[in-house]
């Protein structure tokens, strides 16, 4: 027997998995917490961070990792030998400024009291402004990349994060030979070589096989001082997932792995998922379902959709453009009303019963029938990240009486989430990209069939859901088995170790036919006013927010 | 020292206040239920009533009657001689069937069966059917009394209430020799004289003092059996309030009281309140605030007001046209919203600290600034009754974030129902009558300054708040004393009455003006939304009933 190594980098914390190449078994897991965790407050010397500030520290992953890996190997049995390959996943946009041979910035003496040393996390909003001004000059000079990306530049992206170190810690930013992403940052740790995996490249760092990076010209437009940034970032492009090199004699002796073990390019711990749900094909549509949802489709063609966030090319499965779009509110939402809209009576009876809240709203709610309650709802409590763009957007609900109940409204925030994902769906179809099903991953998917089920009726497509409850480090280590290849124990394509060691579980949802129908008018009331709301014709949401800010 | 007896009648009981004319004070209040209170499901013999029938028995009242005013003279120690006059309200319209002499159908032993020998109460809504016919008749008619009452029939109405008598039980039309309002029968039984009061006969029959009643013509057009159907209600017509008549010999032994005290004529239970608060002249309006609003201003001519509930000659106030207009759902949206929306973290802090949970979340909410929240509702939870006159609509909330909490949702809707009060008021201002303050009765006004700060400063107008806890009856005893006459003891006019006995808090509701600045946003914004979901430029609540229907 053979096994691959999944290596899942949260935002929290790290996840080792072992996996059985043969069919695809999860032989022993094992996960732990970052030392320093999300550091939004103060640097580990006290010093103090301003709002919207996120960092993490980078040797909280080594350390993590030494513990994770012998833990695995030991809780399992399996022999370090029979360990063919090592996935690595991770969050992104995750940065740091390093020197040459790796050293982070802050690991010098010079550098630990100043944040911008430090590994910005994909949540780090505090380069917001620096995103602005590169968002309107890319605007004014018409450059290519933006249309990729739905228009708009995040503050999530790489340049934004890069631009600040420049802007407030100069030296910090003249000091770095290269700033990269954390992933790759690892598997640099791990192989002792620096590629920069295609996902992260392309969804985070606008470079694209046929453009490259945007130009210097456009750089020197921000700050002739961010020039060199992409020079900085540059490294050999390895489509994500994909064989990066081995495992080195040092990391080996730390990990207790072999040395000249398989290590894989750094995948984004969402787009990571596809092959743990056998999506390894155009047509199906991959939503990763958590607080909020990402939905990648591939593609052969590096497709635009309007208002989406992002292509990619191999930035999900090799050899595909990989689309992206977003929800940035589903599972929130359903928090957010247990939290702030349920009353103590159902509180009391769940607690009577032992089972959650959700568990009882759920149980309420799959009692009625669609469109029973007369309620509507826009999906917009955190805005809108894709088709619309637009984060001042906010929620909306309609259609209460005197008698509508809190599994209504429940039912209703589902069931906005679906029409939401429906737009997507639609949106992707009108870009000339078929959609026949869909693949669910994630916990309110795996948790919840009578929301799934309010999915294929409202989608009117038959939906699978993942099977596994760590499907980031399945997805890690199914990459691992193909990028080890079939002479090793592994596969020779990631679709094959997909098909052997990928899960869904065995129900289908099909579309009922009379929900689907009910579905179909609400949809086009959902469509009428998100367009009302949501294109400008009635722009309230954002004159509420303006009088709110007290403008 | 004279006094004035109000005897309010409302749903499930009655009250008995007694006041002294010098300067209002509430010498003593007695209340007791009807025996049979509301009947909605059988007759007291068992018989089974229909869906959405409300039934009362009419010795119900005088064995209330019987109870309440012994006692309150017995508790006050005033002298049945120093009684001068006898006040009367009553829920309406609340119609009974009975022979030439006042018996009531009901106490026939041929009917005590028929559900139609009974009283109708006000909120007796299974004449629906026969409502929906008039209305249609009428409008495909132009008949003109219906643009007095918003274009539209209500089931509440008197003539559906009829109608169904003589569909359903014909013996019992037959037999009937009057179908009158219950105040009136009950005046009769005081003063053994039978009027009509002209609020009931106004708002209710469709009785004006120029056109009289709807036509024979249009009620043969309905029904031919129907045609003497206003002979039946028909009686002299006397200003609500004004005198009617003095207490008989055997009413006076009944009660304890003299014979040929004055009795008024019966009024309606919301329109009373009015010289109870001082609202006697054109100007200002008077809002009872409960679970729904009735919103009442005078008026020297006749304005038809769209969409309004009714205008109504002596209707409230003697002299004077009174103009209503209603809001369907205010106390019922918090009370609603309390019911299913506030999570047990609130009812526990509410319990602990020993407060009632709307005080708690009005406290909370009085802490937010106008517009802060960022949230605009719709009040239409239970349909819009006056300016759109539309069941069918239903309520809206927007602006929702993940940080959007019970207090500021509690609060959109106060402002919600502030925004439709001002629709209200810009509706009477726009037919040429003007408003320049407004003066609210009800417990919800009493018990909530908060609230009333919010309307004052939406409605930009100067509110005070009435200081009775039983408006009602506290208007029937002032209507008492005017019926009775300065050489009684009483006063020669309610202006005078009520400037004496009416009865105000001392804070006068000043609107800010930074608060008003931002509320002229917001009601823009609530206008917008409700001419789009209300005006038919997007009909999605209705199509959302439809849908819940199953059509």
């Amino acid at each position: 027997m053979k096994y691959t190594l999944g290596l899942d980098f949260g935002t929290l914390s790290a996840r080792a998995l072992l996996v059985c190449t043969e069919d695809g078994r999860e032989v022993a897991s094992v996960a732990a917490d970052y030392a320093h965790g999300v550091m939004d407050r103060t640097l580990p010397d006290g010093t103090p961070l301003g709002a919207d500030w996120a960092l993490q520290v980078p040797s909280d992953y080594l350390e993590a990792l030494r513990r994770i890996v012998p833990a695995v190997l030991r809780e399992s049995g399996v022999d370090a030998g029979d360990v063919i390959g090592i996935g690595v996943d991770f969050t992104s946009c995750t940065v740091l400024p390093a020197k040459a041979d790796g050293t982070p910035l802050c690991e010098l003496g010079a550098f630990s009291s100043e944040p911008n040393a430090y590994v910005k996390l994909w949540k780090h909003h505090a380069a917001q402004k620096y995103a602005a001004v590169i968002e309107e000059t890319a605007v004014r000079r018409g450059e290519a990349f933006l249309r990729r990306y739905g228009g708009r530049v995040s503050s999530e992206a790489a340049l934004p994060k890069i631009w600040q170190i420049l802007a407030e810690a100069p030296d910090v930013y003249a000091a770095a030979d290269c700033i990269l992403e954390a992933g790759d940052w690892l598997v640099w740790k791990l192989c002792g070589r620096r590629v920069a995996n295609a996902a992260m490249a392309g969804y985070k760092a606008y470079w694209s096989p046929v453009g490259g990076y945007p130009s210097e010209d456009f750089l020197r437009a921000l700050d002739p001082g961010l020039a060199d940034a992409y020079r900085k970032m540059a490294a050999p492009v390895v489509a994500s997932g994909a064989y990066a090199g081995e495992l080195t004699e040092k990391a080996a002796a730390a990990l207790g792995l072999k040395a000249g073990t398989t290590v894989t390019a750094a995948h984004i711990d969402a787009h990571v998922t596809l092959p743990a749900v056998k999506v390894v094909r155009p047509g199906q549509l991959c939503a990763i379902m958590g607080t909020s949802t990402c939905h990648i489709l591939l593609d052969r063609a590096e497709t635009v959709v309007p208002g989406f966030c992002g292509v990619a090319a191999d930035g999900a499965v090799p050899g595909y453009y990989a689309l992206e779009a977003g929800q940035c509110c589903v599972g929130d939402h359903f928090a957010w009303f247990v939290e702030h809209c349920v009353p103590e009576s159902y509180t009391e009876e769940a607690r009577k019963r032992g089972i959650g809240i959700h568990a009882l709203l759920t149980e309420k709610m799959s009692k009625l029938s669609p469109g029973q309650s007369g309620l509507l709802a826009l999906d917009w409590w955190n805005g809108n990240r894709s088709v619309l763009v637009d984060a001042e957007l906010s929620g909306l609900m309609l259609g209460m009486t005197l008698r509508t109940t809190p599994e209504e409204m429940y039912r209703a925030l589902i069931e906005a989430t679906a029409y939401g994902t429906r737009m997507i769906v639609e949106a992707y179809r009108n870009a000339g990209v078929p959609v026949s099903g869909m693949v669910a991953a994630g916990g309110i998917a795996r948790k919840n069939p009578a929301l799934v089920q309010i999915y294929a009726d409202v989608l009117n497509m038959p939906i699978r859901v993942g099977a596994s409850k760590q499907s980031g480090a399945l997805g890690s280590a199914i990459f691992a088995a193909a990028a080890a290849g079939a002479s090793k124990g592994g596969m020779a394509t990631v679709e094959e170790a997909a098909e052997r060691m990928g899960a869904l579980e065995s129900r289908v949802y099909t579309p009922g036919k009379a929900a689907s129908a009910v579905y179909e008018k609400l949809y086009a009331e959902y469509k009428t006013l998100h367009d009302y709301f949501g294109r400008g014709e009635n722009g309230v949401m954002k004159r509420l927010r303006a009088i709110a800010a007290g403008k």
